[in-house]
């Protein structure tokens, strides 16, 4: 008897939607930041620090929120464009509300900046069709936050390490959070800044200028 | 032609395991809390704080993680019950997780605390057969999560600000905080604590003394 391996890649219904979303953003030259964390991080902060630096690029933001539109009105005050997804019920975005997102883009992007909903466990599961996953730990949250909810650190392409102004007031131990990284995602080395101080964005930015001249063209 | 409302009170699966569980604890005369926050708010150091000052009733605390028994550790480490539930891939505890442990209960207590898995959104949605839904909120998270991720403090019992002892680091604003609760849920008056500095703790304590001399017998 001989066994065939039938290899079926049955793609998720979000899966293809991401593809699609993927395939856009390829088309157009655009890379896009899918930057999850839990609530109160400071996702906002990161993304108001990057579009103050980046300001010769051109930037889309899509903000993910339950309910409201706090944080798309900061985004806006900076003239920056931007689209506000409310999921309601839903704890993470998923490609289909990046999709339609699109439908109503009508212009080229250099950078689009999505911050998903304040979640450290759903959102990781749901591809946007994004080039790279970021996520964000701030120093309050404690360093055990990788060995409680792994996936999101496994998966992740950058880690920013967020209000390391507050660590002369926190028993946060980056010793302690690399064995936990050594084990779950070697390549993720993570970046400490403070978006109220101003510190260490400039590695970060430098991390998102050499992934924009990666662009063909 | 005349209608006829048909009331049906079609419970959920988790809806009729709930009432299960609240039967049992009610039979016992014990108070159940569940408590729900974002990861690395405190749930756990205010569990550990309870326990201390309660020396004198009998607890159990049941641990809600996607993964990993550090908290649970923490928790034995003071010489009380603890019970871990690991998740997985739920974002959340269900009542049917509990009613697993009450079929391995084998003593009566005073209070159950159960530590829900860190996220502001979907534990509120199932109801574990508690008494009552503690949230907590952190300082370092901002006072504007209520406006964000509504649902959670619309039904909570209680709400625990903790980290106070950050305070003058933080942005924080009570009042925006309370005009947001006013609108929400009006009966929801914050209770201020670090477990940190010991802050604030005994308006914590004889709420929950409070509710365990409501206990009949």
């Amino acid at each position: 008897m001989k066994k065939i391996n039938v290899m079926q890649d049955v793609l998720s219904s979000n899966e293809i939607i991401a593809l699609k979303n993927h395939e856009y953003f390829k088309k157009n030259n655009t890379i896009v930041f899918n930057i999850m964390s839990s609530p109160g991080s400071g996702k906002t902060s990161v993304i108001l620090e990057t579009i103050k630096k980046l300001f010769n690029y051109k930037i889309l933001v899509i903000e993910g929120d339950i309910a409201g539109d706090i944080d798309a009105k900061k985004i806006e005050k900076s003239g920056t464009d931007v689209y506000q997804i409310n999921t309601f019920d839903s704890c993470h975005l998923n490609a289909s509300m990046i999709n339609t997102v699109i439908q109503k883009i009508k212009k080229r992007y250099d950078l689009i900046l999505i911050e998903n909903v304040g979640n450290l466990i759903c959102p990781v599961e749901y591809n946007l069709g994004e080039d790279y996953k970021i996520v964000i730990l701030s120093v309050p949250e404690g360093h055990d936050k990788p060995v409680k909810y792994p996936k999101i650190f496994e998966k992740a392409n950058l880690l920013l390490i967020n209000k390391i102004d507050l660590m002369d007031f926190s028993d946060f131990d980056f010793k302690k959070l690399n064995e936990t990284l050594k084990k779950l995602n070697k390549n993720l080395q993570p970046v400490k800044i403070s978006c109220k101080k101003s510190l260490g964005i400039e590695e970060w930015i430098n991390w998102i200028k050499e992934k924009i001249s990666l662009l063909p063209g």
